[in-house]
C-alpha cells in the first residue's frame, strides 16, 4: 500500500547566483550606435550580466547548490533528488547534474535521482514539476529535492546581443513549503516551432526569429491562461481572472515582453467577460473585441492600448518581480525564477497568503502557467529568512561595471572557448564573490575542473579568538585542523609541531592541507591562537536551525570512551571524523542523535530551551581528549602526524556562513562558564534551543 | 484536498522501432581485419542497425509515437504528458518532444507536459520515472503519459564503431498497468565521471574511455543493487537476492557487459551471504571473498569465474532479454527498453506474476535499479496483445543486410550531414517499413521537415471493394471523403459532381483535399467504386480493440435527427465530424459512447458478443442519410460543396493499419446481411464483440 501523499509540497528555499561583471544597457546603446532608449526602453533592460571565461553554467550551478546547502544547513545526505534545467550545452551527453554530484562525493550519497531537463528556457520549469511530482509520488523517500535552473545567454553581435544575461537559481523542494504549488491548475501549451533554436552545434549562439518568437510566446501565454482559467473554474466552480492573482511572474527574455504579456492577460480577461476589467477598460478595449486571435496578436494598436490600460495593475502585480531580470538580463531557464527571487527580495513576509502565478516559456516550444499559494512557515524557511539568505542587495552592490568594449572582448573570448579543449581560463577570479565556483582548467580530453573561491572572511573577534566564516565543506577539514592542532599542543599551550608548509590532517577522503599563508583560511598562527585561547574550552558550532537542536545533551567528558566502529555506508562525514578519533560514547551518541535529527528533519520534538537568541544552531561536536594512551585509534592510515595521547575533552565549534555572530556569542555566553570553570568533563547537561 | 493516488501505475503498452538497414558483425570483423569473434564473442553482438541520412532520432521518435497511438487507439487528446529521453543532440535548445507535438497539432491538444531528459543512455529512464511520478502526483489529470527513449549510437572509425546501433521505444504510462513499477525500491548511483561524453559539439561521435566506462558501469551496478536490496529488506523485513527476481534487464551497450553484470549480481549475493548462492558456487567464489571492492572490479579471474558460475541463471533470467540489443546494437536510451521489448516478445503472457529488475546506466554518470511486477490485464494491454502489436518477428524479417562498405559509406555521409543545413537526404526510403517517418529536407535555416511513408498497402479485395490499409491520421480525411462522396452520389449510385482536381471536404481544422492520383490514398475512381459497390451499405471500421466495442448499438436510421451543437473544446475529431454532418441522434449517442469508452479506457463492461474473431475493432460510424432536406446543416462554412439532401443511412467503415483483414471480413460477414437486405434503417440492433 502506498503511504499518503505529503501535503503543501513546493519550494522551501531559494538561492541565486549571477555574475559580478555587467555592462550598462545605456552604455551599450552608445557603443552600438543605436538610438537612445532602444535597449533601455525598447527592450526595457537596464544592465546585462555576463560570465568571463572562468565561469560557465556548471560553475554557476555548483555555486548555487553549495550555497543553498550551506545557508540552510542541508547535508548532502538529506537530498534524494537533484535535477537541472538548462539549455547551455557544454556536453551533449553528460548532464550538468553529474558535475554537481561532486558536491556529494564526500558524503557517500550517490542515491540522488534526477538528471537534466532540456527545452530552451523551459527546462527549469520541467525540472521543478518533476521534482514536485517526485515528492508526491510513491518513489519519495522523505528527503529533499533540489532543482537548479541555470543558463548563460549569449548572442552573436547584432540586435539580439543586448538580450543576453547569465544566472543560476537553486530551489529546495519538499512538503510543508512556504511556496505551495497548486499543481492541479497547471496548464501547458506545447507545439512545434522554429522561433529560437540552436542547430549550429559548434556555436554557443542561437538562431533566432525574433518576431516569430514574440508571437509564439504571446500565443502560448493566451492558451495557457485560458486553460488555467478553465481548470480553475472547473475545479472551484467559479471563474478565474487577474483579480484572483496577487503577483504575476513571467519568463523575461527582456522586460518589454513581460509588459506586453501582462497586457494580454487583461485583454484575455476582457474577452472572457467585459465585467472582469471594469467599465472604463472594457470601453477602451471594445474596438478590439472581435479580432481573430491571430490578428489580435499582431495588432499594434491593441498592444499599445492594452499596455496602457494594464499599467496600474502591472505596477502592482508585476513590477515587484522585474528587478533581477532587468539588471542581470535574460537568464533563460533561470530568468523566471529570478523573478521569484526578486519578489521575495521585495516583499518577503508580506507574501504570506498571496497567490503567485507563473508563466514559463521555452522556444521550440514548451510553455506552462502554474501557481503558488504562499504560506507562513517557521525559520529557516520563513519568507524573511529566505529573503535574508538571498542577500540580493549585497550581491547587486558587489557587482562591477565594465565597458562595452570589455564586454565585447569577453564575448569574443567566449567564442574561442566554446567547445574548446586544453586551455586555462585567463580571466581574473578577483571579482568573484567569496564562495563562487570557477573553472580552473579544461584538459586535452575536454575534462573540466573547478575550484571554489574561499568563503572564509575575517570577522569580529569573539571571546578573544578571531573566528572566520567557514564554508560548510570546510567543516570536516576544520575539524581535522582542530584535532591536529590538539594533538600538537604542548603543555605550554603552544603547538609542539606540525607538518612543514601548513597543516595536514587525515580524513576519510584523503589528507587535506591548509596552506600556511592563505588569507582566506586560518593561518597557522590563527589556529595556534585558537588552541591557546578560548577555543580550547570553547564550543564549536556548525550552522543549523532551531528544530534540529531539540536535543538534550549530556557530555560526561573523559573516560567515556568506546571503540570506534567502521563508518556505515551513508554515515555523514562529521560522524566519520568522530569515529576516527574514537570519541566518547556520549558524544558519539549525541552526534548520532543530531545527525538523526538532520535526517528526519523537523520530526524531532522541540524540548528544552536555554535562551531565545539561537535559531541557527545545528550541531555541536564535543571532542573528547583523554590521557589514556590506549584509546588512540590505530587505524588512521592517512594521518600524516601520529596523534599524541589525548588529554582533555573540549567542545569544538565550527561556525558556518550563516550562523550569525550574535548567535555564536550567545552560545559562548551560556556554555562558557561551565566549560571555563570545570572543563567540558563537567558539563553534565547542555540544553540548547 | 488531493485525490488519492491511482494504483498499479506503470507501463501499459510498448512500441519499438529500429532501422531496416543492418550490417553483420561477422562481416564487420572480416572487413575490419580483426580476429574472428572479436565482435561476435568479445562484444557478444550479432548485428548492427543503423540509420541512413533520411532517418534521425526525431523521425524514429515520430514513428514510435504515432504507431503506438494508432495500434492502441490512443487519441492525441488522451495524452497529458509526453517526454523524451535521448542523448542524440540535433538541436541544443529545441527538444525532440516539441517535434513530436506535430502529431498533436490537428487534435488541438497542446496541453501536454514534459520535455527531454538528458544524461547519456539514462535519459529514457529519467523520463520513465518522471512520467510515473506525474501519474502519482496531484498534477495528474487522468490522461495517459507517453515516454520515448530514442537514440542513434555512432562511433568514429575504430574499435568502438561495432558498438553502435539505433532505435526508439515508446511506452504508454498510466494506472492499472501490466508492468507496475515497485517505485519505492528504486535505487540510484549518480556521480561525476568522464567515462563517455560528448564535448566535441560539432561531431556526432563521443569521447570514450572504454575501460573506465566498464568499471564505472559495474561499480554503479554494485551500489545500486546493494541499495535496492537494503531498501527492499528494510521495507519487506526480509533479505533480497536474485532468487526474488525472475528476469534481469540490463542496459546493453554490448552483450558481453550484460553477461559481466549478471555475474556481479551473483558475486554480490555471495558477499551478502554465501547461503544465497548455494554451497557449490560459494565454494568457488570463496577465494574472492576478501577483495576490496575496487580490486574485485578489475580482477579478471573473478570476472571469468563469476560468469561461469552465473551461466545457468543467466540463461534463464537474462537470456530472454538480449535479442534486440544483440541484433540491433546499442540504442543508448532505447537499449534497456529494447531488452523489455525482447522479453515481452519472448515470454508474452507467461510474464504474469513475475518480477523484472532493470539496471539503467548512463555515462557521466547516472544509474538506477528498479523493478516491475507483471499483472494480468485485459486486452489491449494484455501481455499477448502487446507482444502481438510489437510484431518483432516481422520487423526483424523485413530488415535488409548491407555490406560493411555500404555501412561505412552511410557513416561517412552521416558525418557530413551532422549539424549541416540546406540539404535533401539522398538515401532511398524504399527500404523503410510502411508507416515510418523520414527526413525530407533540412532548409537553409536548419529547419527540419519530415514525412511519413504511407501505411496504406494494397490488400485483398473484400466484398468486391479493394480496401487499403489506412493511416489513422487519415481517418478524418477518409471519413470526410466518404461523407463528401455521399453528398455527391446521385440516384444512379454514381457521384454527381466533385471538386476539380480531387475531393475537398470540410472539417474542423480546415479543408482537406485528396489528390486525384495519389497512389497512397484512394483515387477518385476507387472512392467512386466504393460508393457504387459494397461500401454504400457496408460498414466502415476504425481500428480498435475488443473492450472498446462492448457497446450495444441501435441504429434506427433516418428520421432520427438532432440539431448539432458546436464541438466542445477538446472534442475528438471524429465526433466533430459527426457534429458537422448532423448525424442521427442514435448515431451521435453511439459515437459519444464509443468516444467515452476511449476516454475512460478499460472501464466499459464487456457485454455482448456476436463472434470471436474481432478483437481489434474500435469504432463504427453509422452515417445516417435522410430524405428530409431540412436536416442539412446550415453552419458548414468551410465545406466547398453544399451537402445535398441525405437519402439513406449506411454504416461507414474505416480500416486502420492494425485492423487485420480477417477481422474486417468478419464484420462484413455478420453485419452485411442485414445491411444489404434492409438497408441500415432496418438494423435495429448491431451487437459487436
Amino acid at each position: 500500500m502506498a503511504c499518503p501523499r505529503p501535503e503543501n509540497v513546493g519550494i522551501l528555499a531559494v538561492e541565486m547566483y549571477f555574475p559580478t561583471s555587467y555592462v550598462s544597457q545605456e552604455e551599450l546603446e552608445v557603443h552600438d550606435g543605436v538610438s537612445k532608449g532602444k535597449y533601455t526602453i525598447g527592450l526595457g533592460q537596464d544592465k546585462l550580466g555576463f560570465c568571463t571565461d572562468c565561469e560557465d553554467v556548471i560553475s554557476m550551478s555548483l555555486t548555487v547548490v553549495k550555497s543553498l546547502m550551506e545557508k540552510y544547513g542541508v547535508s548532502p545526505n538529506s537530498i534524494g533528488r537533484l535535477e537541472v534545467g538548462s539549455e547551455t550545452v557544454i556536453d551533449k551527453s553528460k548532464s550538468i547534474k553529474t558535475n554537481l554530484m561532486e558536491l556529494f562525493e564526500e558524503s557517500g550519497n550517490g542515491d540522488v535521482e534526477g538528471v537534466d531537463s532540456t527545452n530552451a528556457c523551459y527546462g527549469g520549469t520541467a525540472a521543478l514539476f518533476n521534482c514536485i511530482n517526485w515528492v508526491e509520488s510513491t518513489g519519495w523517500d522523505g528527503r529533499f529535492g533540489l532543482v537548479v535552473a541555470a543558463d548563460v545567454a549569449v548572442y552573436a553581435e547584432g540586435p539580439a546581443r543586448p538580450t543576453g544575461g547569465a544566472g543560476a537559481v537553486a530551489m529546495l523542494i519538499g512538503p510543508n513549503a512556504p511556496f505551495v504549488m497548486e499543481r492541479s491548475y497547471t496548464s501547458s501549451q506545447m507545439s512545434h516551432a522554429y522561433d529560437f533554436y540552436k542547430p549550429v552545434l559548434a556555436s554557443e549562439y542561437p538562431v533566432v526569429d525574433g518576431k516569430l518568437s514574440t508571437t509564439c510566446y504571446l500565443k502560448a501565454l493566451d492558451l495557457c491562461y485560458r486553460r488555467f482559467c478553465d481548470k480553475y473554474s472547473k475545479k472551484e466552480g467559479q471563474p478565474f481572472s487577474l483579480a484572483d492573482i496577487d503577483y504575476v511572474v513571467c519568463h523575461s527574455p527582456y522586460n518589454k515582453l513581460v509588459q506586453k504579456s501582462f497586457a494580454r492577460l487583461v485583454y484575455n480577461d476582457y474577452l472572457q467577460s467585459p465585467n472582469l476589467v471594469g467599465e472604463e477598460v472594457a470601453a477602451k478595449l471594445e474596438p478590439f473585441a472581435h479580432l481573430s486571435h491571430d490578428d489580435s496578436l499582431v495588432n499594434r494598436d491593441l498592444e499599445k492600448l492594452a499596455q496602457q490600460v494594464a499599467k496600474p495593475q502591472y505596477d502592482e502585480k508585476v513590477g515587484p518581480t522585474t528587478l533581477l531580470p532587468k539588471v542581470v538580463g535574460n537568464m533563460y531557464c533561470a530568468a523566471l525564477y529570478g523573478g521569484l527571487v526578486t519578489l521575495i527580495h521585495n516583499k518577503a513576509e508580506s507574501l504570506v497568503g498571496k497567490r503567485l502565478v507563473f508563466f514559463s516559456y521555452g522556444s521550440g516550444l514548451a510553455s506552462s502557467m502554474f501557481s503558488f499559494r504562499v504560506r507562513a512557515v517557521e525559520s529557516p524557511f520563513s519568507l524573511s529568512a529566505i529573503a535574508e539568505a538571498l542577500d540580493i542587495t549585497s550581491k547587486l552592490e558587489s557587482r562591477i561595471e565594465v565597458t562595452p568594449e570589455k564586454f565585447g572582448k569577453a564575448m569574443h573570448l567566449g567564442e574561442t572557448r566554446y567547445g574548446a579543449n586544453d586551455y586555462i581560463p585567463t580571466s581574473s577570479i578577483k571579482e568573484l564573490r567569496a564562495g563562487t565556483f570557477y573553472l580552473t582548467k579544461v584538459d586535452d580530453k575536454y575534462r573540466r575542473f573547478y575550484s571554489r573561491k574561499p568563503s572564509v572572511e575575517s570577522s569580529p573577534a569573539m571571546n578573544g579568538v578571531k573566528i572566520g566564516r567557514i564554508r560548510s565543506e570546510d567543516i570536516r577539514h576544520r575539524l581535522s585542523v582542530f584535532l591536529c592542532a590538539r594533538f600538537d599542543v604542548g603543555e605550554n599551550g603552544m603547538p609542539a609541531e606540525y607538518p612543514k608548509g601548513g597543516w595536514e590532517c587525515g580524513s576519510e577522503g584523503g589528507s587535506y592541507s591548509v596552506p600556511e599563508s592563505n588569507g582566506s583560511r586560518w593561518t597557522k598562527e590563527e589556529a595556534e591562537l585558537r588552541c591557546r585561547k578560548g577555543d580550547r574550552n570553547g564550543p564549536v558550532i556548525v550552522s543549523g536551525r532551531k528544530q534540529l537542536l531539540s536535543v538534550r545533551v549530556s557530555a560526561t567528558g573523559n573516560g567515556d570512551i568506546t571503540d570506534s566502529k567502521p563508518p556505515a555506508a551513508h554515515h555523514s562525514h562529521e560522524s566519520m571524523c568522530m569515529d576516527k578519533y574514537r570519541l566518547g560514547r556520549t558524544t558519539a551518541r549525541w552526534s548520532e542523535r543530531v545527525i538523526t535529527g538532520i535526517k528526519s528533519r523537523g520530526e524531532m520534538p522541540s524540548t528544552t530551551s536555554a535562551g531565545g537568541m539561537i535559531d541557527r544552531l545545528q550541531m555541536i561536536f564535543v571532542v573528547t581528549r583523554t590521557e589514556e594512551e590506549g584509546t588512540r585509534t590505530k587505524t588512521e592510515p592517512r594521518l600524516s602526524q601520529k596523534p599524541p595521547k589525548p588529554t582533555l575533552a573540549y567542545p569544538v565549534v565550527v561556525v558556518a556562513p550563516h550562523a550569525m555572530w550574535p548567535i555564536a556569542a550567545t552560545i559562548l555566553t551560556f556554555s562558557q562558564p561551565n566549560v571555563a570553570k570545570h572543563g567540558p568533563s563537567h558539563i553534565s547537561e547542555l540544553s540548547l534551543l
